[in-house]
């Protein structure tokens, strides 16, 4: 069974965070994701203030990454840019796991810095970014028990920041991981309907993309074509 | 008159930045800190207890990161983490600003956080890293004016995470920019000493740089050759 491209749409974190990317760039974003029916934006902390009055009245929510994009930012400042950006109004959590406390096998800190930030968001989710890229077969699973251990909501692949993003393999690997009842966030790199439909395939729940607008119009095309 | 070795390593900053470096190679960081006698080292947040345990008793410095590597957080998370990872031991703040809002000409934005981060840190050393790549020359002024009368110490040039790090071209401008009492740190693809000597040269009174022990020991071996 297709997915219809509203139930596309819905699957879609729209995300923007260059660096320099600039208030009109954020409000675009905003503007879009209202009209294709996104899940969310995803942005900066810096521009959660400015998503959120845009989104005002609308069913799209605003995500903010925390610990962006390299996650190694101790854990006190990690937790309090958690309950900062809540403040200004994000209503999901995209977190950065410190990869380097997972390599050397410190799941005791993983975990304790996971938990940390899961009780500061308090009922808002909670996704977890392994950056898949950097990681063994070995270090993706540990890292899958200690996330769904934290009390975190999803799973996600990557930052888009990396030297790769999300691939088939991982999204089926992590699914495997975390069970049928586990968000799994693939991110990083996709920007065509092909590749969301086969993540999706593989057992993504969610898809992290700037190339949202794209993906959903080539399937309205389709659909239009004959479906 | 050219610098001996000891003179060139005290304007390094021993840098590790990695999300996947480990405790062993932040180990090995700190002693070869100790043993070129370098200015500083580098790390970010989550590895500031570390760092200051191994350099205790040592005049080797621990400078850490924040807002790392895209400066788009919100300006109470880089103020929390400034005061954080000081309270965990660290004695010089790199700081990187937030380049969308310079870009927008929200130099009101731009400058009222960078004194946060300097009120934050107090006693302590604030650099800013502009990010030049990312910049027009005429952003790269603007930025340097907001940093001087922010209090900070020292113009950055690069995180070493973006198209591009230090050029001598930059080092100069920035330079010109911030008058001749005011720090310019070089930062990003520093790999060798022709590089460095340029780059201070310049301009540069600090390098940020993974390649100190190569940089110096190839200073090192020249004067034994014949200086």
């Amino acid at each position: 069974m297709p997915l219809t491209p509203a139930e596309l749409a819905a699957l879609i974190d729209h995300t923007l965070l260059r660096p320099d990317a600039v208030t009109a760039d954020y409000q675009r974003l905003c503007a879009e994701a209202r009209q294709f029916g996104f899940h969310s934006v995803c942005v900066p902390g810096s521009r959660v203030v400015q998503a959120a009055h845009w989104l005002e009245d609308s069913p799209v929510k605003v995500a903010a990454v925390v610990g962006f994009p390299h996650g190694v930012a101790d854990s006190d400042a990690k937790r309090f840019e958690t309950e900062s950006v809540i403040d200004l109004g994000a209503q999901e959590i995209d977190v950065v796991l410190n990869v380097g406390r997972l390599k050397e096998g410190d799941d005791k800190y993983v975990l304790r810095e996971l938990r940390d930030v899961v009780e500061s968001a308090d009922s808002v989710p909670v996704k977890v970014i392994l950056e898949c890229a950097l990681l063994t077969e070995e270090e993706k699973r540990r890292a899958c028990s200690l996330v769904v251990e934290s009390g975190a909501r999803f799973v996600k692949t990557s930052t888009g920041y990396s030297s790769g993003g999300a691939t088939v393999e991982d999204v089926a690997l992590l699914r495997s991981c975390v069970g049928p009842k586990f968000g799994v966030k693939a991110s990083g790199g996709i920007r065509d309907r092909a590749t969301a439909l086969a993540l999706i395939a593989a057992g993504a729940t969610r898809l992290g993309t700037s190339s949202g607008p794209a993906i959903v119009r080539a399937e309205a095309v389709q659909t239009n074509g004959g479906y």
